[in-house]
């Protein structure tokens, strides 16, 4: 099919020129003398994006799941009390993980479209005077609903209940494109990966962890190996792994990192916010909901967008994909057939909004909605031309 | 500046994923052995391009410009006289060649904005009665002004006249993108370039001759060596090059003109009807104009647009490619200010010119022109929603 | 350092141009509908690569460890006793990863240079006739001193005691490199990873598995998700991954089987065979030993190099690489600084063996070893032309 | 056929990664305003390998062979007397070239395997008091027979006849790779393409002119657009070209320059001098002779080797490329048969050099010509160990 496929699911995401560059490499020796001279710097780099200044990073050849296990495996023990919150498809399947791998597991069940009941875990934790708890959980960015939450307040209720629980966060489609701040927020266990707000192809589980997360990894009881925190430290402390690195991953990496710093973390939060409300002007134009219920819920990085009674939004979906070369997220499990997702995260401008939002319209007229033919595009035009951008070369020559 | 660049010139053009692929190769023996298995197949699958069923083509490291002076030189003698037209830069610079050159050029100078004046050229052929001209040059595409003109009609000038001079045409943006036939139109020399619809990287000349002009060359009188048709011939038939070729660019070629083929020709021509008729109903819905003064001269890979009087176009280009990532065509030389240009040629789809408007809408407003926001791409949107597409998967599996 | 960097640690291999050009892809839609026509074939094709036909392969986004851990969590529950053996460093830490995640492990203890005591295997199967072994391990080819072990062996000591344990292989640097076949040896799981002779960059794990792992699978009782069997099944067997793929890889992987098969993998190993037995004679010519202690247990992938008393294998290292651009594996462990490794599986010819073997002498004078210029080189040479070739165009044309 | 292809061609040579990573890029708009910002500092660097500080280079998408004709159309007129050598195919070639252009060329014929004639051309320019001579031409390094001539000489006898003709020098197999200095020799036209010393693939044709050239220009009669200094200069001094220039070669060449002079020409000719000197002790050691007559003219980037009677160099060649997947050099016109060349310039180490004499080796062997497993190779490595480097992370620290 002509034309380039355009890629708007929340993840992988759009990868830039320049980490693309950066991985058409020749493979490399990962036990060279000069290794430790690109490792070293690298784990700064990606610590930084984390906003985590006192504890460290891992990469794991691997994905986001994997580093819900190796935060789980390395600071928790099986029976280990935690409270955790589902409210759709990637904060269920970690409270399913969590329950495999043998702890015990509170959950709160929220409805779809929800976030973190924060006010709830802050009466729960409360409550826990023995410290029973080991760990909160909570998904800072839920990709199945387009659904953020409040993880500084999710702090703020264990610090008002002086509970020492570790807190565990779900950054994966958050982390690099939204604000976030593990140190500030006292995130001990931040997991991410590598096909969301860094801009790579995805084979990288990034976790970041505090000193806190560390000293609890002393007492993890968890049987582990290739995800073990040791392992790893005790050769990432010289510049290398405990096994062969996905080294043109890392090649990628050590560029989106740079990028990253250079536009500067604030101003791509503020990327992200300009881009996600112009998309949210279209939903609005076009008479549809947001599956997220609130607005304080309203994700900048991805969009779940509800189809009218009698439509099914797979079809929107495989219009775009099948006529117009253009790939939307699909509902998953409960949501399945009733909203389309538009990612809006990572590498991504004003005209790469409107082309979604474009073929977004196309599609939905192609299967009969009552959509207006550039009311949507139009309504995010608006906004983009009504609105200071920091988006522009300003930035970069700064 | 964060997000793709959108490339929305008249060339060069966007490139396939499988395209660049191809290119990304280490360098090669231009003499070994097995080199003709490439090289022979890639002549055919390039004349086919040109439905060259009789000639031949030259494939030089060079540029379109480079393909008009080798069809000049290989095929005409200092002080013969030329028939040319000028509408615009791209025809205004190969009659600057022809004269500089040597030849005797005989202009009828049109508006810019109109096409090869095929009237004034069939009376000019009959009173030729002594075929004093030689060749009769026409811009199949000007580039400039977004004007397509008949070919097919100074064919049946000649014809009517019945004149032996070569038809030398200059099809540089517009073979493999709009209808060309070099066979049915009896085109002698057609010029074509790597970055239009090859959709290639600039850095190949690319020459289709009838055996029309093999035979003339014989006769040919400039000297020549770089471009000597003798030394390429010589060289190409034993599936070689008289001198190194840009072998990344050839590999690049195969890949295209295999693409090309598997979606057709008839294909392509429709799908870039079908894009350019989107972004006039754009361009009608914001109240513009195009630099193409009637329909029938309106071009399907690359439209020119008025901007109102008071504005300057290049505020337009400027605000599109600081602000938004998005680089149009500037107007060039007499319609400098005056006009922008959006390329829409080449390997591209609904939702990329869905950009291309989006962004010039964008761009417009924020200079202030009187557009309203979703007009134009809504226009386009209306017009891809309500016609038969023919690019979607249908034809990728036919 | 001018001029390329020559590859030969034990892995990551020198990958071919095609698998390179395979991955550099923008990113992918790992839901797309026609995602699993890529990937359906895809799990057949490295499924033929093992000679599994009856049962099936685990793609992890990981690493050859990964995949260790997964055919332990997978098939095993913790306390089970299992039989291994350690005459090296990967043995040694397959070994460890057993004891680390809560096996009762049996190890039989061999010098460094030897392989799987196969009779010692046979004696203890034998005599454990209640059947409280459930596991007997074995690595393939041990990368840190060449040796390759004689797993068809174990299979029949297996046999020969009517034993039911699962025979689980450590292929990750013989397989696709060397003779290997799942089904003739009854392997239920042999664990490999892209870097070694699937020619890709690290980054997958990759796990091939009988049907009699599958039925193990159902007793298995490690916590587990990640590596999960269940989760991979159900979500493969319709074409997609419980989480993200490692997209880009499987492109490259996808390349690299098809160049496998074209090859043929008795061709593959003729040239493994032929291309080690020139290091061989290299080595001999120098008047070195191999660290593998006998004919039998010389690697067709990797030979570990003893350098002479009085000498570090570390300087011949460090001279190859920081005065010839040149990487060697280092001797790991109990080995360090008393070999030195030259890999040789992968995308190898005779010109690059010969890179490898000149490298070495060069380096190894100058660190002052009584080496004769040419000597080794030449053995090589000798023995490549006075030997019959199966791998030029003779086997491409086939 | 497996393994990584050698190439031993005299160019194009082999690609460094960061080239071939630079050149991965999406297509580009050359008309952009930033575009300037990258061309600009390239000229400067592109100039900087010439030792140009008074001209200026033009870049050209076309070849050596391009460049060629440009020099000429650019600063000689029809009927010009101009004094030129032969001694290989290459300088055979722009003698041909310059008489079909029309210029009267004086010649003379030298043996191939010698170089220019300087004690001729002294006689000849001292008894041309008439100053008809209009330009003295001379092939710097002729590719086909591995002869490097004495540039400086020639400079020397214009300024001993206290002649003003231009000096035309053809270094496209050398200015890069060994030392040319066109400040300090007074070459008025210095003649290179992409793909040998600046390590690209072929598509460029670079000239590098003098002060006293661009005098010349004007003056110049012969007809010429493409290939116009006129055109080149108003435009490449705002940033741009008169016509689309190959970007993603121009992408590449920015680094390449940016390689080399990091590197430094200084450290660059030596390193081509210690690895040509190792080619040479090669062939003295297999009892062979170069086609370079005197020790004078051997060339530091191209070793042309002659077989022994009763040989046909081709099938050394066809074994080395068919069976051994490496490209080594035909011997061209003359020299067919008798000679097979092994390039030895761009980026090339020890190790490359070990593989191309290796493998010359085992050809030669394979056809049954009396050479010794490893005496080429061994007297190489004995060469490059017994000798100083000043090719290590030395220089790349500096």
């Amino acid at each position: 099919m002509a034309g380039f496929n355009h890629l708007f699911i929340p993840g992988p995401t759009n990868m830039p020129e320049q980490v693309r560059m950066a991985m058409n490499v020749s493979m490399q020796d990962m036990r060279a003398p000069d290794f430790p001279d690109f490792t070293k710097p690298l784990f700064e780099k990606v610590r930084r994006v984390f906003k985590n200044t006192t504890g460290r990073v891992f990469l794991y050849p691997s994905s986001g799941t994997g580093a819900w296990e190796a935060a789980i495996q390395n600071t928790l023990s099986p029976g280990d009390k935690v409270l955790m919150s589902r409210f759709g498809q990637f904060s269920h399947l970690w409270v399913d993980m969590a329950q495999r791998l043998g702890l015990d597991v509170e959950v709160f069940d929220c409805e779809w479209g929800e976030g973190v009941p924060v006010e709830k875990y802050a009466e729960r934790l409360k409550a826990d005077t023995s410290h029973e708890i080991k760990a909160v959980f909570a998904t800072h960015n839920e990709t199945a609903t387009g659904v953020s939450s409040d993880i500084k307040g999710v702090r703020a209720a264990l610090d008002a209940a002086n509970h020492p629980a570790l807190l565990m966060v779900d950054g994966v489609s958050s982390i690099g494109s939204i604000e976030f701040d593990q140190d500030a927020w006292g995130v001990d266990c931040a997991v991410s990966g590598s096909q969301k707000g860094f801009m790579l192809p995805a084979g990288l589980g990034i976790l970041s962890v505090s000193k806190w997360a560390l000293e609890a990894h002393k007492h993890a009881e968890f049987p582990r190996t290739f995800f073990s925190f040791d392992d790893m430290i005790a050769t990432n402390d010289q510049g290398y792994f405990p096994y062969t690195p996905a080294t043109q991953l890392l090649k990628g990496l050590d560029v989106s990192c740079d990028m990253i710093h250079k536009e500067g973390l604030e101003n791509i939060w503020a990327r992200h916010h300009r881009l996600a409300s112009g998309v949210r002007a279209a939903v609005d134009a076009w008479g549809l909901k947001l599956c997220a219920k609130e607005t304080k819920w309203h994700s900048d990085t991805v969009s779940a967008i509800l189809v009218p009674e009698g439509f099914d939004a797979r079809d929107v979906i495989s219009t775009g994909y099948s006529k117009y070369n253009t790939s939307f997220g699909t509902g998953l499990s409960k949501v399945m057939g009733r909203v389309f997702r538009i990612g809006h995260l990572g590498w991504l401008n004003e005209g790469m909004v409107s082309t979604a939002l474009s073929v977004a319209e196309m599609s939905m007229i192609d299967v009969g909605m009552n959509i207006k033919a550039g009311s949507g595009v139009g309504a995010a035009i608006e906004h983009f031309t009504s609105t200071q951008a920091k988006s522009g070369k300003a930035i970069a020559a700064e």
